[in-house]
């Protein structure tokens, strides 16, 4: 279909795990973690399977996963949803995300994005038909931020809704209560809805909390929630995610993905309950170690001279290219396998404008310490 | 999204299910079985989980499953297909038509259905902006078909691709080699694509073979074959799936469904393809079962007066809602559960000609022996 012309092949993700695996170089480019889950989670899909729980799920989601999700939005930031109406389980966050661009946008809507976005959303709206309006994530010498004139310069007739990612791939920013009080009161003030794609929710650093969009005022009635268990527990590859929000936004989501997959692995949807439920002193050691690792990697970065950018949660942090004498972050990421053994993603991939983002260079430190060694000896020997 | 209002709400086997379980009815409504996949492939699956299987697969799926599904078109039907580039594994083979439809129309186009239709077909069509153009099957004394005048007729300058579900869901029709003719006739002199979901390819009965569309002359290069392991195996809510074809129908798939889902269970994808490999003698057992179920279903029917019209595959049969009575099938099919504590579904939510379907309904016999003959007793007091 002409509309999607500019979306085939691979993705960025793909393209640079295939010359991880055929270069033998360290991958920190695409964001999955080489350790596993909590052994409770695996142990209660393992059972889940013996136990015959291998039929279709109810097509919102189990309902011991659904309470379970529940339950934690309750307990962790005091929002409520009822677990029957306002939620939906979906194949990872990226179904959700898909849901609710594909079933809440007409054709020609426009939806305001923060640039840089994760490579999804522009496929998604174009499925739609849809058109990303993107207001610019900048340095402001301590985080990548936007000005909020410029969101509000972005809200046009069309404007049908903001598509948040907190905290964001690739930036490692976590969004602060002041930030998401301009998304907020934007949001009001020109009714639009809200939707928050929050799956590092719970990878987050130096005391920093994350701040979900609901809680503000006013917004609990407008925020569609997206997270999953992918980024929580280590467990990219089960696909399990979710949507909060109220009633009508959820029945939007559920309406195009009971036809877009119906549902998502029903035994693994019972390990992801189990985690949910009694897992989160795991999450919590995660993210002790995900700090660590973060240091390890920008301590050696910073050590072989390359300028690198704070990450306050997220798998990720972003260099500088041209630390290394390259002005093209993307050309630099071409070469770094081949000529350092190690692999990482070009920023500008993920950049609607590509000038802002060409430079920067996304390195993933959910990976193992000795991995993260390997690469900042080799990025050191090539600086 | 205005279209995609007329799909709101839960899907028929959605509301079924729910009726069974609030009534406690006997479930003969959705087609999912009620008994366990292949021991040995639910034994891979928690061996993948326990192996550190739990990451992102790749976008077009596991290799180890891509090399299982080649060999299994090879061996079962002698067709050819390179696992990587003319294979792409999906989320069920609900993502699979999803992908195609939204992957390969341009909005306006036509697509050409065979009507009763399953209900995701018309959901994503409205997605990809194009319109349904039914051919209707009817019973021709012996079992549901179309006349080839109609297909024919049913072409228009805006046709882009025939959708054509073999063995057929909810009929029970599995196309025979000179229906099949006809569609690649059609499909050869307008340069159309197929695409064909042939989720029920191993469920066939009394010798019956399932013919692939791909495999006829002039064909390969224009079908896209789309099928799953739910059925295959038992394990719908496994949400293992795939489609094959030539290169640049597999790549329109690929890309809209690496930003729906990604990928899907990766613990999961491994057990199906241990299955691929070394349960087919359990297939074939599941066969012969279906086939003795789907006779004792249509037999106990038969005695208590009904009539049912003969199933050469799937997991469904159907009956005439006028020996019980009624006109109306959806009528039917309400007052069952309460009245008969049966739930069935009514064939005329499938139909885009509801007159056509009104007084058929559709009985799953997936079932165990003992549940269908409980369903079989309920229903003769009843009539
Ligand atoms: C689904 S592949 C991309 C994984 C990811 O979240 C990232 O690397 O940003
Ligand atoms: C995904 S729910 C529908 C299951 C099915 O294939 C059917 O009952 O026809």
């Amino acid at each position: 279909a002409a509309r999607l012309r500019a979306f085939s092949g691979p993705t960025i993700f793909t393209e640079m795990t295939l010359l991880a695996q055929r270069t033998g170089a360290a991958n920190l480019g695409q964001g999955f973690p080489d350790g596993d889950g909590p052994p409770a989670m695996l142990a209660a899909a393992r059972a889940a399977i013996d136990g015959g729980m291998n039929q279709y799920p109810p097509a919102n989601g189990l309902a011991v996963l659904r309470a379970a999700i529940a339950g934690r939005r309750r307990a962790d930031h005091g929002i409520d949803y009822d677990p029957d109406r306002e939620m939906v389980v979906t194949a990872g966050a990226t179904e959700a995300i898909a849901a609710a661009l594909i079933g809440l946008c007409e054709p020609g809507d426009e939806v305001i994005v923060f640039d840089p976005l994760y490579d999804s959303y522009a496929a998604c709206l174009a499925m739609a038909g849809a058109t990303a309006v993107p207001v610019p994530l900048e340095f402001d010498g301590t985080r990548f931020t936007f000005d909020p004139d410029r969101l509000r310069a972005a809200v046009r007739p069309r404007t049908r809704l903001v598509l948040l990612n907190t905290p964001h791939n690739p930036t490692g920013t976590v969004f602060d209560r002041a930030e998401l009080a301009h998304v907020a009161e934007v949001c009001r003030e020109h009714d639009l809805i809200a939707v928050t794609d929050e799956v590092y929710e719970y990878l987050t650093y130096d005391g920093v909390a994350h701040v979900p969009l609901a809680g503000l005022p006013g917004m609990w009635e407008r925020t569609l929630t997206i997270s999953s268990a992918g980024k929580t527990f280590s467990a990219t590859g089960w696909k399990v995610g979710w949507a909060c929000g109220p009633a009508p936004l959820v029945e939007a989501v559920r309406t195009v993905k009971q036809f877009l997959t119906f549902g998502t692995g029903t035994p693994l949807q019972a390990g992801v309950a189990h985690a949910l439920t009694h897992c989160m002193d795991w999450v919590g050691e995660l993210r002790e170690s995900l700090q660590r690792r973060r240091d390890l990697l920008v301590k050696g970065l910073n050590a072989a001279g390359a300028r690198t950018y704070p990450a306050q949660g997220t798998y990720f942090v972003q260099l500088d290219a041209r630390s290394f004498g390259f002005t093209d972050g993307a050309r630099f990421c071409r070469t770094l396998p081949h000529d350092a053994g190690v692999v990482a993603i070009p920023s500008m991939a993920l950049y609607a404008d590509k000038e802002a983002g060409r430079h920067l260079v996304r390195l993933a430190f959910c990976k193992s310490e000795e991995l993260l060694t390997t690469a900042v000896e080799r990025l050191g020997r090539y600086a």
